[in-house]
């Protein structure tokens, strides 16, 4: 990640919400907070927004810096996306007002299970409703108001970032001119949902983990946060990628014949995972995947997605990579058939790329390609 | 899995050793017992016996079940194999004299983990050495001294069966005429190594694990080896072979926003992992594990197998199944270059199945026909 022509110092933004929001579940949150970024300067007709959906484990700030990280460089807390968004970047925020949030249920900052609610003076915890896709799309909208964002240039992100995009179609189709919808699927497999449950069961059989009021209890749920992280790390790799960079390589050269670190690829997993635990919230890890089980707008026109896409009114681009196996190609092609089904304009592209799942952010020639001439053509339309 | 033509009532015989075993790891076990079965006759010449070697969770209850069982048809503990193994069966018992036993460090009756130890009187736990395939072979072949089999008509398994089947053909390359090696690999890949990583430290950081000596403590470490089993399961199954059988299926036919089962792949993973964590050992199933992850061949010849597969004197089949990602048909593909390089004969059947890894357990016409085929050879060589 090169930081070169980065946006530079950026600071993060809130709003308040005191219009109730009431979820699918039927659950209501009288009100809430959402913190943002945004890079970038909104033309005159505020017709050059784009809005950034984040995954699973994302946030509101995407690119940049932050103006304390200036005086420890090493330190320095890069957005997650900055590859991506800044002067001259494929997201070129000389051209668009780019805007990042973190979703309603997070824990970097906008309303969620570790915020405190204001009828108890406790942290949700447990009570925090389940949120899903159409409820953040619904809770990113509120958001454009107030910015007085009528209108997105593109809506766009990867993997449950790329639900979010494709869901703006649905919910709001006058309110998003392209969609660019990365690393994504109409809905989980099987798979998916079954590797989501582990990682659910490894929090939710935490001893720590107190039914969700940890806490209360001066704990956090570690072990399972870590096991959710390592598994989910082994699956956003490709087979290829991991061995590659780690074949059966072992760290003290030969095996030692117990259960401490032996193979590189352990080293590395459970690093990632204990990173991980150290910040990410336990709650907030179990909501955001129930929000991908969950998303699966076919299945409001009994499993046909030509049918569901028939309300969308945007553009898109359709972006997958070739060593995805979690969020295969092949589901990515389903939603280009459906789209074409309903005569939308649609780009597909199919990135040749070793790193699996977790290629949408990396460095990619090709990908950075695709993306800045999609986007380029979108500048075009109101810079012509 | 049919009993009609089961081998009917079987029993499980004890063999005890005194000859101090040292394993791979230096460790050294004074004296050992390994539970085991047989069928079948074992020929005057005894040139007719096959030693089945087990995966995983498997053990010496190949085929057939339990007189005390006989009463109770509903629960009859059926052997493992029970569709392989039996009279007019692929591995037929009216021609072959079939052994099967519990592996050293298992935990259905051979010295393991949750055995006592003579020495202080309490269960190993923590303290029983490593066990590697190697050592495994070894073994297996005083348990054949002791049987007077002094070479193997066949030895095969699936998946760590296989590795202990290969590895005969190493060990004691004129101890083994055939060599069946199924759904199995050279060596696992960066990505199955990780899993198992991710399996052990659901069980290493299980509060009731206790460094591996939870026996004194009174409980067990069910947590861990739920998780671990769950996400075995994922990986034995195929991606369409999980969405043909649960899909996106419903256990309330709506969701119910919240964290109990909803998915019936949930339900499914659930309960697997509670029937399994009701009854394995948890330092069986770390061991297992790492027994499979230390498994390769080629590491003694700098990671070239055609020199490790050199010393082989055997005949081989070499069975895969297409929707294996586990144990993928390419790493099948990988052991029978190497054994053409040494001018091996080697017959090779990639399956189409698509059940996965667990294929190999299964009732599948094609598989059993060339099992059967390459089988009633072998029986031709002594019955001719």
């Amino acid at each position: 990640m090169s930081a070169s022509n980065s946006i530079g110092i950026v600071s993060e933004q809130r709003m308040n919400f005191d219009t109730p929001l009431q979820f699918q579940s039927g659950a209501v949150l009288p009100r809430y907070e959402l913190v943002y970024e945004t890079y970038g300067t909104l033309n005159a007709d505020k017709s050059n927004a784009i809005l950034v959906c984040h995954a699973l484990s994302g946030h509101h700030h995407v690119a940049g810096y932050y103006a304390e990280d200036e005086k420890n460089p090493k330190e320095k807390n890069i957005g997650w996306w900055d590859n991506m968004v800044g002067p001259g970047k494929p997201i070129d925020t000389n051209k668009f007002f780019v805007l990042g949030l973190n979703n309603l249920g997070g824990c970097n900052g906008s309303t969620g299970p570790s915020s405190i609610n204001p009828a108890t003076g406790q942290p949700f915890g447990a009570s925090f409703p389940l949120v899903t896709v159409e409820d953040w799309v619904e809770s990113q909208a509120r958001l454009a108001d107030r910015l007085g964002i009528k209108q997105f240039a593109a809506v766009l992100g990867g993997s449950l970032g790329g639900m979010q995009a494709m869901q703006w179609s649905l919910s709001f189709p006058e309110r998003v001119r392209h969609v660019l919808a990365i690393a994504t699927a109409p809905r989980l497999t099987t798979e998916n949902i079954a590797f989501n449950d582990v990682a659910r069961n490894a929090i939710l059989t935490d001893p720590d983990f107190h039914g969700g009021n940890f806490y209360q209890h001066g704990v956090v749920p570690t072990r399972g946060l870590r096991l959710a992280r390592m598994l989910g790390h082994i699956t956003y790799l490709s087979d290829d990628a991991m061995a590659g960079k780690f074949g059966r390589g072992l760290r003290a050269g030969k095996y030692s014949y117990n259960y401490d670190i032996e193979f590189e690829i352990e080293s590395y997993l459970r690093y990632q995972g204990d990173k991980f635990a150290a910040y990410f919230d336990a709650n907030t890890y179990l909501l955001m995947t129930k929000a991908l089980d969950y998303f699966d707008p076919a299945s409001n026109f009994g499993g046909d997605l030509n049918q569901a896409f028939a309300a969308a009114r945007a553009n898109f681009l359709v972006v997958s990579f070739s060593t995805d196996w979690r969020f295969a190609p092949e589901l990515s092609r389903t939603i280009v058939k459906s789209l074409l089904h309903n005569r939308r304009n649609v780009s597909y592209a199919e990135i040749s790329s070793t790193h699996g799942h977790d290629s949408f952010l990396m460095q990619h020639e090709h990908y950075h390609k695709v993306m800045r001439a999609y986007l380029n053509n979108i500048a075009s339309e109101f810079s012509a």
